[in-house]
């Protein structure tokens, strides 16, 4: 079921990223290179942090999802765009599903709740951090406008704390993603934005 | 031999990075930093994710050897520049030792063909990405103009089919690595391109 | 005492990190990120190179001191400022002091002295560097007006030099790092620059 819920995940950030390979103009290897570092980069980033081989370069899974996903923009991206609030509808429950699966595989390697939080929140914004950087933008989590690595705070704080009860497996996991994606859909849907630094005008 | 033909490819490859250095007009650090992360950057990610220590921090000719470029190229790039098809070449060759070596090592490790194939082409292509990304730029594996990724993948495939069949030995990884090479060096030669998505006209 | 000049280091990186994100008016998860990465980001590089699960990951105190970092610029940013040439000072300490830690960490792993020289550099440099590829600009490093990396290289050598010689214990990290410490510190007195390459007129 987790895992499941993992496929749906990286799907969904293979398509935001294939997406952006299109909006750049990229050619069919430079999609599926964004479409690829942003569903799994996320994770790769938290594995090499807890010292262990990246997952995704030990399932099958994991590589196909991504080229699937580039195929599927490749032939027929306009309809994706026509269907994009829908992706990004997606690309929460993405956000929620990682914060929440990256903060219990760090509980489960041993670390603290505390750090256990920064590496599930890792988890779900490396992705798309790798893909702008990538594509030279300056990566959307700095400006996060209408919250979106605090949605990813939210849900792994929950994981931690639900952990640390002792309530593991797939309910509790859900629970912590169904949080955070609840709160970033109200972040895009109400703008709310993190505060700027006394003084300080927000960039155009 | 495999080893020579590796100092070979890390040594045309820091060329490259210390000539973007001169074109960017950075300093002699700027230079040395670029040669060495073009140099050695696909191979640290490699054994970043093989969960081994990268290579590049226990052998003194890694180290050395893109210095070396670099004060080559400090000194005399307007020659350089010169020769400059002659260094596409051997840029070309790097490319093709460098995925052939990668995935051999890959499968040495344990991994599967796919996931050796995708590590062998990181192997090849992740120091010019790195090299592009410090240097402020798109990088150029993005574009692919005359296919870059798509040579080393087959140079990765060959490789991969190769060990599968128990043929290892530097005669296996030259034939993989000459393969990727050739299809590189046709690339260049009658512009061959990945295609781009449907309806989508290429970046200037 | 070598752990409390090292969180002096992480302070003093994370201001400058922080300070970035008010100048590209960021809001505050923007500055967050910078801060951590350019004070963690070093010494999680040296981690991963070293193949340890990275110390960022495992002290409260490095979780903690970015974001008390964040929060002094956040509400009192003009007084930073104002302060700016007291942070640059502070800089140059965590320079010092992060290329001499990373080199003795490096020369306990068992490296060799001139790959520990390396590492200690890339701990000392490699926060900065991400810093700047985050936030979208060429890394500092690279254009190294008034030596940036060569004190640290200066730092990383002499440490290197005293452990060879057994001379082990914070005296031995303090000597070094204040080397470091006073070359860059001249350099900016002076405005000392590394070299460009034969016949190139530096960048604007």
């Amino acid at each position: 079921m987790t895992q499941l819920l993992d496929l749906v995940g990286i799907f969904v950030f293979a398509l935001s990223g294939a997406l952006v390979g299109v909006r750049r103009r990229l050619d069919v290897v430079g999609m599926a290179v964004l479409a690829s570092m942003t569903a799994l980069g996320g994770g790769i980033l938290r594995d090499l942090v807890l010292n262990v081989r990246p997952a995704a370069f030990f399932s099958v899974g994991y590589v196909v999802v991504p080229l699937a996903a580039t195929v599927i923009v490749f032939f027929w991206h306009p309809h994706v765009l026509r269907v994009m609030p829908v992706v990004n509808v997606f690309d929460a429950a993405g956000l929620g599903l990682f914060c929440a699966v990256g903060t219990e595989k760090a509980m489960d390697a041993g670390l603290s709740p505390l750090h256990a939080v920064l590496l599930g929140v890792l988890t779900a914004v490396g992705g798309g951090v790798l893909r702008d950087v990538l594509s030279g933008q300056v990566p959307i989590l700095l400006y996060d406008r209408q919250l979106y690595a605090v949605p990813a705070l939210l849900g792994s704080v929950t994981m931690a704390t639900l952990y640390a009860l002792d309530l593991h497996g797939w309910p509790a996991t859900l629970s912590a993603a169904v949080l955070a994606f609840g709160l970033r859909i109200a972040a895009v849907r109400f703008r709310l934005r993190a505060p700027l630094a006394r003084g300080v005008t927000p960039q155009e």
